[in-house]
């Protein structure tokens, strides 16, 4: 199975790929979808057109079985959480295009499942991606997120797939 | 030329489509996209593709020459923010899909063109659309102040010079 993870924004929204196969997990992509501000009207709705067609891109090469998407954290700036909310909706917007149920998780869950604890900081995270992933080369820091949220987002499906295994076996 | 409004929300989007010739402002079509809340996982997801369908079809079938989008205001409440955010999201990316640019007016300029002044009800401006459009059925709430956007648009660009501009745009 392949497991899509996004880590939504308007400048850098951040991908990775990797496959599951039972336990093991290994890496297949990761990048960043940008999209720079400019000056004219309508640039905002551009710059969504512009993300769109680059994670249409993404899904369309890898062709992901699931995909999750980072519950932002929504902070205290009405603004910046407005324009992230614009970028959000695109990307739990392409995988679902692809017919794919899109997974949402808070960051705490993600880096609880990663590192092991909800705190962690950004460079835990990244070391625990790594450790996860040997040989990964990440492309920048919204990539390892997208990796993060990928994996944690394996780890809930096999233990729902457990779940759901265990519950067939205890209905035969 | 023809002239979309739009007034993003997640539950309710409302659109309204109306035509331009000169100082000559007539009524073509308005309504109300909807997405009701589910359950399940990937929820959200399956609404916005729901938005994004309707949104689609709406531009398929009438065809606009132009496009606009409340920018809507940001109040303090950040959960409803970032819902709202994804939802203006779909808004901006699906008539920037169909090569239009995309203007943006918050309410109290929409307010100010459409009534004369910029603090006024949602009935004045419901009453004043009636007035500019005559014989329009107005399908609720949230069309009215779509086709508000639009007549703000249309204005805008009379006013601005760019009708011709925009004319010429849309005859390549």
């Amino acid at each position: 199975m392949r497991v899509l993870g996004i880590d939504p924004g308007l400048r850098n929204l951040g991908w990775g790929v990797i496959d599951v196969a039972g336990a093991k997990l290994s890496h297949v992509a990761n990048g960043i979808c940008h999209s720079t501000p400019g000056e004219g009207e309508g640039d905002l709705a551009q710059r969504l057109v512009a993300l769109h067609t680059q994670l249409t891109d993404v899904l369309r090469l890898y062709q992901p079985d699931a995909a999750a998407v980072e519950h932002t954290f929504v902070n205290k700036d009405a603004v910046a959480t407005l324009k992230l909310g614009q970028a959000r909706g695109i990307a739990l917007l392409v995988p679902a295009q692809f017919g794919l149920t899109v997974g949402e998780y808070a960051p705490n869950a993600v880096k609880k499942t990663v590192v092991g604890v909800g705190h962690a900081d950004k460079g835990q995270v990244d070391h625990m991606v790594r450790v996860q992933l040997p040989g990964v080369k990440i492309a920048g820091p919204d990539a390892a997120d997208a990796l993060a949220i990928a994996i944690c987002h394996a780890h809930h499906l096999q233990s729902a797939g457990r779940l759901q295994a265990a519950l067939r076996k205890a209905a035969e």
